[in-house]
């Protein structure tokens, strides 16, 4: 199995994306992984650390997208980024995957000019991980598509019912569309049109309010992308705003130092299913190849996380799965 | 100064309004409440406390609109309704506000229908209260308009200015619309569109990230209500997971009954920003009249704030500044 990584992706590159393929390789014994970038940057980095030179590739793209850059007009003009040149490899056979913390928009864009779709598939989508009391689960999409119509729900539905069950290990997926109210007339005509044909699936559990999702009332949360996006990115904020709010709360009880270590460590303790880095990545589902995206700030640990699960991925065929759930 | 109140709404009524009224009066020297109810639960109620009969008084509405019925429906067939003769009180000059913990729809469609907008609105909309690290701020629509179009986007702005000001204290509001985006091109048309109009106010932040919510980026959040609403009940939801998590965390580390409960007070005084009791209440701004909106597990505590943040609009009135600053 080969898996590209980008080296030159995310706030933290070249450490994160090299150290953590480093230890990536070192967990799977079938792995191969070429990391994609600079060379001579890739390769100062790689001199820090111990490797197997037979399993750690590099593969020389000259070009970094940055962070911010508009993500169509940098994969048209930077055809020789790492982005790009991974992309183009895998969709030329020469890897199997590829996975990137960097710019998410230029990622989704080569991925869907570069690989083409899954047969079947109407639009790809993100499908990002969160966090509930059951552990984490899917919401979907996060910002691929703003805008879903009724029966793009279904596909984002079946594809993210095949992941969460396959990769995540939820048995018996239950697929939720998040709504102002449970009431079937609730919501905007489009939503009320997404909740019918949704009912023609059978694991389809019906309209989900925000106050259910943290207890996982369903396994794959659908929404469109902006209301995905928003949901996101705040939830990736409560750990931060809580210590906050905690370290307020502290104060006011005027407790001692040793009394704040102990709700320090309990509180990091208890968000662990917030930390990005345990899985790593989310995979943009429904294009023909395997692409999984990273948090811009992914440690080496989330990147190791990331390379993994990707492996979970080929491992498991979810790409032939969800043609076959499709067509 | 004359408010009714709701004695027939919310899970807990007539003890939540009652109390909550009961206790209103006492704090505030130059208010009459209007106790709208059936007449019999209502004195059985106010039998259980001591109050000032010529401060408190009842007006019989033999009707009680439940909590889960359809709003067009229940206004429609039940005018003999705490919400219909409150609301109808209140536009015939009978009191000056009217305030429901019941059935959220049924009072937007009464005020809607019976009240009217006020000159030169679009559409009225709900303004929650959401928790931040700096105070709560105002998220807004969160669920009168599930589609919210530019220009209706510019008059919430300017609504949620004021009231975020006169009321909430909060000086200078900046706002904000929530986006995928702090760029101005992110986003769909409408929310593009949005953007533009909303230049064109002095006090526009651009766009948000839900990650920067938490922060107080901008104190009035501007949202359809559809991101609005599924934003307000995940967050209401946050303290209840929160101490599940917590729960989890601190049998993971062992801990013993006396850390447990210090922690357990320390959550508790942390989030104290989370209580919704401590308003109480939210306005439907926009309507020709002062109706604010509780939440259906108010408590005699949520009741009495929420007349008392009534007393406030009132007081500063605010209905007249929404309209100079719109005409």
């Amino acid at each position: 199995m080969v898996i590209a990584v980008d080296a030159a992706g995310g706030d933290h590159y070249p450490r994160s994306p090299v150290q953590g393929a480093i230890e990536a390789v070192n967990e799977l014994p079938d792995l191969k992984i070429i990391l994609v970038g600079p060379e001579d940057v890739v390769n100062d980095e790689l001199s820090n650390h111990e490797y197997d030179s037979k399993r750690i590739l590099v593969q020389h793209a000259p070009q970094v997208i940055g962070m911010d850059e508009s993500p169509a007009q940098a994969v048209k003009t930077k055809q020789k980024s790492s982005i790009v040149t991974g992309i183009g490899m895998h969709k030329a056979g020469k890897c199997d995957a590829f996975v990137s913390a960097g710019n998410t928009g230029a990622l989704l864009a080569a991925s869907t000019f570069l690989l083409g779709k899954l047969e079947g598939v109407s639009r790809p989508v993100i499908a990002a991980i969160y966090p509930t009391i059951k552990g984490v689960r899917l919401v979907m999409d996060v910002g691929a598509n703003l805008e879903v119509r009724p029966e793009m729900f279904t596909q984002f539905a079946q594809m993210g019912t095949i992941y969460a069950r396959e990769i995540m290990g939820v048995e018996d997926p239950k697929v939720g569309l998040l709504n102002v109210g449970e009431e079937e007339e609730k919501g905007t005509d489009n939503l009320k049109a997404a909740f019918k044909e949704l009912s023609k699936l059978s694991n389809f559990a019906g309209n989900i309010e925000g106050r259910d999702i943290f207890d996982a009332k369903a396994d794959v949360f659908l929404c469109d992308g902006l209301v995905g996006n928003i949901l996101l990115k705040f939830g990736e904020s409560i750990p931060v705003a809580l210590e906050k709010f905690v370290k307020r709360g502290i104060q006011q009880l005027e407790l001692g130092p040793e009394e704040a270590k102990l709700i320090g460590k309990v509180l990091k303790v208890s968000l662990e299913e917030f930390n990005p880095d345990r899985v790593g990545g989310v995979p943009f589902l429904g294009v023909d190849g395997v692409s999984m995206v990273g948090h811009g700030s992914s440690t080496p640990k989330a990147v190791k996380n990331m390379i993994l699960n990707t492996a979970k991925c080929l491992k498991h065929n979810i790409n032939d799965k969800i043609v076959a759930s499709l067509n």
